[in-house]
């Protein structure tokens, strides 16, 4: 499978607001909590260190990685780009030369175990992304893949940036970001009407409302009560399709609205997942995650697929700092 | 003019987020960052006060107020409902009893400057924000009133509070939760197609995207990029009306969108600048904030009017807490 | 009425304390919680922007803009000192070109809403006040203009730097910094004698005392029980004068003491409020306000006027930040 | 494989810190930094709702589940122990009832993602460390299964209480509670003498030092210096088993010291790893994670294998929590 | 001596702001800034503890003492008020009882250290303080006794506290709330008249000013241009004597102020020092630390005899915590 | 007595925490919490400062006080390297020129007095550290002096420090770096034996074990359980020799563990509590603070003298700052 690099628009650095610096402070602070001890044994002599990528995946978290070293007074010269995909050298050495980190030799080791546990896991998350959104593309999906709230709590800023570096969308990014409406809100409400009204008491126009349904009645119902995301929830694969395309035809020319598939999906299952019968277009992935196509939200066919599986308990990718001898 | 109280479909106090209480705790440490002398001399006797309206206004909040007294060691117990238009009695005693409040008297009067202060603002915003609605609806227009981010720093939450109280929109509530593409953003990209494309690439699907454009050419290229809001900026009234007219039979069918303007609405221009040509309806303001005509949406008019004036530089309503003696 | 520029003795910049940056911080923080999706789509290239005022007044909240685009990457150049007036140009181009601020375009629009909402809200502080200060002049008061501590909570350091750059003091700046004992106090303890004492134990020698007081009675026992401010309240106008003369007189030579008055003060009503009787001295407000006659406290007349019309619910300075196109 | 619980001196809950809750409030802030607009939806009426277990595997995380619902004022009623192992019920039901949330619906939600966010990772650590364990003591291995400091930034407190809760040993929390001295402390030093004396001068008497080491005699070095660790780097399983031997022989009755392996040790290698070429004793896993035996420190075998696949990358325990209708 | 306990006014808890508890939650963090280990030996079952006074001394800390324990799920039950004199017991045990702990074992060793720590520091300085001031007042001394910003850097609002349980005053609490000009400050406006000027202008009325002069022209031109409190800089006694009785008169019935000397005294130079050649009144100590003859501001002698023997570096007051058997 | 400079093996800043430095802003922010109002006075100017060493002592607290004037705009050159030793000049001047500060003068005054205490304080800790442990050695004593955790809350991290630069052991720096199990651990377990397998099951092979016992039975319980370190308790000092002696005899080969005695040690009992009956070797003191020799663990005596008179209530070393006038 060809995994050329993302057409960026962009760097995604530029997402990052001004307060999560401090956020790495917070870690840095975890990881050396009272005295450095080992610090008193190295010292401050000037050294430089290599980041060795030692297994197969996207690099991501290079701001972060970057950001940590800063406060510990070293500089990092990053030999790949961001989303840039790491496979082994062909000539055996099993290890790819990442960037390289400058500093004084107690700094290198006071990051080096925050930065490596940060790379490894928004790695591994890019990863997985990255593969099962070429797996989608191979089997003719065309739309959104995206991830859920289902992050490791307070590291939901790198989990999230790891999907969009995979070309994964984030979905919500928390509960003041979307409102989303579960049959929790719909009973305490009394109906799906009732219940998208009240959200726009308060969420306004500014804020997205999705509903999630159980059939094409309460999916009617939602689209009706102005929903702008329906979630097709415990439909089978027929039935999304089915409902998918008589929503589409019922409110053509009346009201926009997406259409949402959550949960299940895996790698392994994409085919069963997502295919719509079509054969999966050859040259499919060379688009992969560019946004262009922003008509597909009008397709008869599903906008999103949504799953936890791209980033909740996902493999890490590997990675070793090392500091050069001599 | 009639006020009648808002038709609520909850308690407002449920949109504050977990974390807001720490706000509070901050600007206690600020009114008393060193010893509290005068709570040596007074002490920690249990006493009642009052809390008086003392100018015509809307109550507006109530929960940050309950919860600054809290955090004192006091309860507060309230004799209006948040949202209430309060109006000097016509007994002539110049001032309403609003709430009691019981506590230790130290406590009392930690709280008390605080409490009043945040009140006395978030109640001017809400009640200039209610005046300026009623002002949009006599004059025919069914449309949202919005607010804007010009707020004080550090305390939006209390400000967008009291927009919501008085029946405004929020408008977007920082730059996490909605995307609007200026000028700025435009030049950077080099066209709106490209800007919008950029965003939607981060933003996601659930990220709403709103498009400022100087003419009828440019909101048809928004529109076309996949704009949820357009904000027409620098049209002349006329020129506001032929263009949503314009816009709204070219996408009919084809694409929703809302738009928006801006600028320069108070309560003395709210004529010239709203009304579409039609007689005020003398019943509209019976619904006031309701939301109930989610339609209104595609109806052939601008669908928001955001201003600043409704929450910067507004006046105070006026409020005070007296101990209750004997 | 011609508006010099204040004598200053120093640059106010140097009373913020060492903490102030991490509120601004905090503030950033507030606008961009989350991802900042517009960074993405304007990168990071270097920029020029331009603040312009818009609307006449006394420019006042320099350091605070300056370090809010400091903390986002970006440097300022100001082309007009705090403290000075500004008016729009004879030339019809209704704007002044204040500030020129240079550095990454994101940066540029992270700091741009904070930045102009504090400016926008300490400009318009100095400048009522600065305007109340010189009608005082004018009507013949040489005494002190002060404001209270009706400020916005968490935006108490900003607000009461507005004063000081309007010419006003700030009145104490929280329950720590001075004593207040107002009727609440003085329940509580039995008479101003028990409050004034004990308060005196806990504050020491380097806290000041400040009674309220509803008669000359009162006066005197504060006085005598070591008050430094007396406050008459609810004196008439013609009260005031009656009982400021008589303590004056009374205690010459044997206590030192300051005299207050506060509420109701508008510009609207200046002269009524605080002229004694005496023409205008036409060339009082060249020195407007320097602090120079300090023997002025032991002047026949009141010492301080204080009122919150200087800073709350106070109409803001209009401001915008363009960047330069080309 | 039976999988008995463990036998517990006490309850792992009373290792966590006063400080701790801190960080559950800032969790819950991260996933609503804003309003909580579902919040107004749903209300504060009472509700009940049930955690289901929906995979096999450890109960871990009891307490941070529970003060995360306190912070969200509900309160949460146990029917499982914590440590102990869900299957899944063998009516078919598919799901397990692990415990019962009570509270306002709006605190039900918002707790709910946090919450079962944690939960969910802390388990899957617990489950893989138990999984491992039970497999070594199969192996016939009565040494020490450890962790290492390759944890999730922010998370670390939670993740390592999942080791302990499946048997586990911590390994150390982080660079201040004991030095480990690798390769480049070495070389900083100059050789393994200076640096486990240097590591003396500061750390002292109460923090143990251990020292990777690539071949017996640095092992020896290692130790004449003093360390209490020795980890053997780089060693074949074979090499392994001789230089243990070789180094008990010389060192005994002499001085005292741990040896610890580390890498590349997984569920599906164990035996190929662990197993001392002795027969598996098939009642070992009754005592499973019992630390009775604490004189295997001077046993002839390796006393510690640490591996971060118990708890980097590994999958999660499957919650989900629903509100109980009607 | 006799040591009568403070005929107080209050209670000193009610100078502690809202904000101080926060404080003592980092406190306890510090004590256990990841696992507390010994706390999962011990678990939480309920026990009693007894707080013993194991040395001579001023109780003091009470207020910050009881919260550590509350903050830890203990309660405290005083036996022995706040500013009391412990004596050992002429039973000859050494101990004397000053408070019971209950609540869970665990807590109880949480707090302990915190707890007794912060004790044994404030009752020092507290100790300390009292018997400077007494040993003042036998020598004549009707003044006050201060300390001075000399205190441990975080623990201000502690040490601060303990010198006004033993009955001397704080002086300024830190550089915002009194103005203080020494020689830098003198020479950087190039005379005291302009420094103290320039300190009006941003000081206000509301702040007091201190101005430490090296001579009695210095003095005179300090009080002259409005300074509140001036100091005798490198006096001898004698000149001390001198310049204040030449002060008192010049300035009579024309300006008030205090006299302030600092520096050198302890308790084993009293005589000399504060003795104004008048036999020791016998019965003085009686009214020890009540501040009731507040006209001695106007005596012919000094005001204030400020010295940083009282706290910095005190022997401090050696309590105990013992969990009760049984 | 000869008082060598310790013969480092590097510098002990290098333990400092990437965290310390927050904790200097708030302690900046303590001294300054509002306006900065001398600042103003003084503005800005560069100017150069002394810092002068006033009495004898070790300097101790470099890094912390470079830090706290970098914080305020300020450059620290240093004239003599802690830990080394100040007298007073033999050319009567009474000072020592200790470090030069450069930088505005408001920052040299804002820094002034935060900088001075802490360098008091920690150096006062480590001249008392230092003088005990030369008595100790000139006294024939070998092993550790050790301070303990009665430090003032909050100010740990200078204050083990302080003893560090002095030569003693830090002893635990809190509840999470050693596991002491005393009496009342001992009681909630039941028997020692169960206590220490409690405490290792949770602290795991990374944490030592110290365990308190009042008699050589208990000893041998803690040994025989896993103690790593053993405190004599409640021991005459022959006690101490008999009970060492024994101990060392009957686990020779068997386990190793360390000795320690607590309390009651000052420098004027030094002969009386640690000498063995050995005289004192008069070139002991040379190598003073090294830890060559590690292997006094294995000796027949005590290994660790642990005491809080080194660092609880010990006098200050004084210094002032002073700017160069002219």
């Amino acid at each position: 499978m060809s995994r050329e690099l993302p057409i960026h628009h962009g760097s995604l650095e530029h997402i990052l607001p001004p307060s999560w610096k401090a956020q790495i402070t917070a870690w840095l602070a975890e990881d050396t909590p009272s005295y450095d001890y080992a610090g008193y044994v190295v010292g401050e002599g000037e050294k430089t260190a290599t980041l060795w990528g030692k297994s197969a995946g996207i690099i991501a978290g290079v701001p972060f990685f970057t950001e940590i070293f800063k406060q510990c007074g070293c500089t990092v010269e990053w030999h790949a780009v961001e989303g840039s995909y790491i496979e082994r050298p062909k000539d055996g050495s099993h290890k790819f030369k990442v960037a390289t980190v400058k500093g004084p030799v107690r700094g290198l080791l006071l990051g080096e175990r925050v930065g490596l546990n940060l790379l490894a896991r928004c790695s591994g998350i890019a990863t997985v992304s990255r593969n099962l959104l070429l797996s989608l593309r191979s089997a003719g999906y065309r739309g959104i893949l995206a991830g859920t709230r289902k992050t490791t709590p307070g590291f939901r800023i790198v989990e999230k940036y790891g999907m969009l570096v995979g070309g994964a969308d984030t979905h919500r990014m928390d509960l003041s970001s979307m409102i989303m409406l579960k049959d929790n809100h719909v009973w305490s409400r009394g109906n799906i009407t009732e219940a998208v009204h009240a959200a726009k008491l308060v969420g306004g126009f500014a804020i997205k409302i999705e509903v999630e349904v159980q059939n094409e009645e309460e999916a009617d119902e939602a689209i009706s009560a102005g929903a702008d995301i329906v979630m097709l929830d415990n439909f089978t694969g027929e039935g999304v399709k089915i409902a998918a395309k008589s929503l589409r035809e019922k409110w053509k020319g009346k009201r926009e609205f997406l259409l949402e598939v959550s949960g299940g999906l895996r790698e392994d299952n994409v085919f069963d997942y997502a295919n719509n019968g079509k054969p999966s277009s050859p040259n499919v992935h060379v688009r992969v995650i560019e946004h262009a196509d922003h008509h597909r939200y009008i397709s008869p066919d599903i906008d999103i697929i949504s799953t936890s599986s791209i980033h909740q308990g996902t493999p890490h990718v590997d990675y070793s700092l090392k500091i050069n001898q001599g």
